[in-house]
Parts: C-alpha cells; structure tokens; sequence
C-alpha cells in the first residue's frame, strides 16, 4: 500500500483510513466507482466483527486456492476496481506466480473505466492484459450486468477463475458453466462467498501477500500432493468456521454492552 | 424515499439498492461525501445481520429518545450528507414536532456541500437551517475533523442533540459537555453507538418515520410522564440486545455453513 496520506500512524484506524483514502482517490482516476466504494464499506464491517486478522481456517482457503491456481489449465484472474486500486502489484505476482491471466472484468463498464485499471496492472508490471475495450467479446449467460462481458482468451475458456470482491450473479454463472470459482469475500453469508467452490473469508489486502507465497511456496509440488491439498478443503467447513469467528465475537462484546466508557478507551 | 430508477420492485434487494442510487445521485450534487458511501456500505452489512428489520429494543430506543427531545429546553437535529440524502423530509417533521432546530454538521465540510444541504432541506420545507457558511462560528474542542464547527444558535447552546451517523469523536465531545446525545447507527459497537446517551441501532431509513410519529404521540404526554420514559430506558441494554440478535443470527447462519445451493434460491 502506497503512503502519503495525511493520517497519521497512531491513530487506531489508519491502515483502515489509508485505504479509503486510496479507494477514494481512484474514484477521481475512474478506477473504482462509487458503488465499489459502498461495497468496500460493507467489507469494512465484516472485517471489523472478524477481528481484522487472517482467521486459519481463511488460511487453508488460501492454500487451497493456490493450489487449485496451479493444478488448473487455463487459470485467469479477474479484476475490478477495488482490486485493482489496492493490489494491482499482487496480482501481477499471482499471475506470475501461478501461470494465470489477467482479466478486466467490471460490473459497471464506463467509458475509459477498463483502459485506466489495465494501466494500473501495467505500471505493476503485467505483460498482457485481458478483456480491455472489444477483447471482452463474448458473453456470458444470466448475468445482469457488465461482468457478463468477458475475453474469450480469458475467462470465457477459463477452467479456473479468481474473482475476488466478486457479485452474486456471476459467482453462479460460472459456477454452472463448471468452472472452479476462488472468491475473496469478508461476508460468508453472500451469495458469491456461498457459491463459489474456494472462498477467502479475508480482507484482500491481507490475503492477496499471502496467496502470492503460497502459490511460490506450492509450485514445487507435485499434481497429485496439489490435488490432496484441494480434495481436503470444504468450502462448507471454511464458511462455517468464519460464521462461528463472528458470532463468537459479537457474543463476547454483547455481554458487555457497553464496552467503551466516556472517560476510558477501546 | 424517491423512486425513478431502473431497479425491478421484485429484486430481492430492490429497496437496498434504491438507497445505494439515492446516495450515490447525491454525490453528485455535492450532498454526499465518498467517505459517505464507504460509511453507508459499513451500514449495510450491520443491516443485513440485524435482519433489516426494527428490532424491539430498537423501538424502545426511539420512544425514549422522542421523550428526550421533547423533554429539551434547546433541542437540536445535526444533519449530515447521507442523511440529508435519505431523509430530509422526516428530519423537518422531526423538528417540528420535537420544536428542534435543524443544523447542518459535516465531517468534510467541502464548498457548497452546506448549502447544497440547506436547499434539501428547504426543499422539503424547513424554515430555518443553522450552521451553514459563517453561521458555524463556534467550535467544540477535541473534534478533529470539520465537525468542530457549529453554530452557536444551535448545536453549541444544545442540552439534547440529535446526530444520525454521527462519528465517535463528536459523540464523545458532545456528551463531554453534558448534552444528551442520541444517535442512529447500526453499529452496536461503533465508538458512537458506545458513547451516546441513547442509541438507536437501526436502519435511519426505517427509525426516521418512527422517531416522528413517537414524538407526535408523547407530545401530549406530561414532563413527568415523559421523564419515566427516557429514565426507563438503558442504553446499555438496547446495545447488549442489538449484539445478541446479530450474534444469534450469525449462529442460526453457521450451523448451515452454505445455506446456498448452486441450484436453489435464497
């Protein structure tokens, strides 16, 4: 994350406010647009109730995401605005790191939109990028929105998709169209954290560092150890783990109501 | 709330997603900060755990802080962007039917983002706004951000004050100076939700009716009776309950882990 903000570091939410800030910044350079904003928001609260930390069980998810990267064809690794703005360097080493394209894929698609996040994925060191301008030809069924457009280099022919901070009628479609689907999702009840086969009940800046080392660390293995690590995971333990986390949390503060006193701190 | 937008009544998340459109137009109208949409997102998520519903204690929350504003010798209502944005119609007939004054409060207080709210809110028939340009002449200590400034007329000689979505640093500052301060967020955790006299954990779209036809109701009431109102009510009772209706949620949730299937519904 790049600095020069004007928060200072004691403050209890800087790294929180450092990213609003650069979220909000690239509101202006058409990167990120103002519903990503409210979902990113959304995130926020979730990531509170966590804990803001990498949960183990998230741990695996990432594991076993990087595992089904490497064991996959024709992987690719689908990016929006949020993403982009807050980790275009991670992802550029993910593909690197996994053999995986890079995908522009946006739910709202406006003019110059795609152009500016695939010069952010540049600027990061990408070589090529997918779904920029007429490369996102084909069309994807029962999505209603932009991100029904895809490449059909890309995701269309994609065995593998990475869709963090990904919406609900995609997650599905892709789902039917029998492709392993990796989310990064702080909200296990979402339709997209339900419905994807691998879902990282993580904050993204958090777990993108870590699936970049996991993928280095699990390239030496052989298909079938990656094929063990995949099989062990489910999905279902994993978003049940990250539910419990949360109501644990709520029932610890909910005993004491007030927890924070005029005169005394968090 | 305005219609006129593209979204099907029959979108599971219709209502959600007007809201999201209502702010989002308002940014453009200077009324609404980006910081606001991150803010409203975190909103959500607290909603949507909550139930999206106005829970008893949350009710009881607003009688009590209906029988507070009009047990109030200088009662007034601090409006924000979002709120503005939401519900100025309601927060008109909440001053009128508390005898509160109306004064816009900002965390950003940019150019013409006072004015752009002063016109809202005249639009929707109030007479007299506060705190709009040179008027938000005074200061209150220890704030740091532009919610430092308010108008002496108004926020700075209040005994109750009224601040929807309000930040934990103001709340604080307000109830250090011996004001009653009532709040409405859906963060039971928040610094503000802590800190403020009465906390309304709710959806300001769905409290701000409540909170006026419950002022309209007790108007009738004698101070007395009105003082049993406000003393019966314990903030910390309403935050504790708040936490366990999300905390119980959250386990119901969990018990299912994926509650989605690829081929059902919601």
């Amino acid at each position: 994350m790049t600095r020069g903000t004007h928060v200072s570091d004691r403050h209890p939410r800087a790294e929180s406010i450092r990213i609003r800030e650069r979220l909000t910044k690239h509101v202006e350079t058409g990167v990120v647009a103002l519903a990503g904003l409210i979902a990113h928001g959304r995130g926020e609260a979730f990531d509170y109730i966590l804990g803001e930390r990498t949960t183990s069980s998230a741990m695996r998810a990432i594991t076993s995401a990087a595992a089904a990267l490497l064991l996959a064809r024709r992987p690719v690794l689908s990016v929006n605005g949020n993403v982009a703005a807050l980790c275009a360097k991670e992802l550029v080493e993910l593909a690197e790191a996994s053999g995986a394209k890079l995908e522009v894929n946006l739910f709202h698609r406006l003019p110059g939109r795609d152009s500016a996040i695939e010069e952010l994925l540049r600027d990061a060191g990408a070589e090529e990028v997918l779904g920029v301008g007429d490369a996102a030809s084909a069309r994807i069924d029962e999505v209603n929105s932009d991100r029904r457009r895809v490449d059909p280099r890309g995701i269309l022919a994609a065995d593998a998709v990475f869709v963090p901070l990904e919406d609900g009628d995609r997650a599905e479609a892709l789902r039917r169209m029998d492709k392993t689907v990796i989310a990064v999702d702080l909200n296990p009840l979402s339709r997209t954290a339900q419905l994807a086969s691998i879902t990282i009940v993580d904050n993204v800046v958090r777990a993108m560092p870590l699936l970049v080392s996991e993928a280095e660390r699990l390239r030496a293995l052989r298909v079938e150890e990656l094929r063990t690590i995949v099989s062990a995971f489910s999905n279902r333990d994993a978003l049940s783990d990250a539910m419990r986390l949360m109501e644990e949390r709520l029932h610890t503060l909910s005993e004491k109501g007030v927890y924070i006193e005029l005169h005394g701190r968090e």
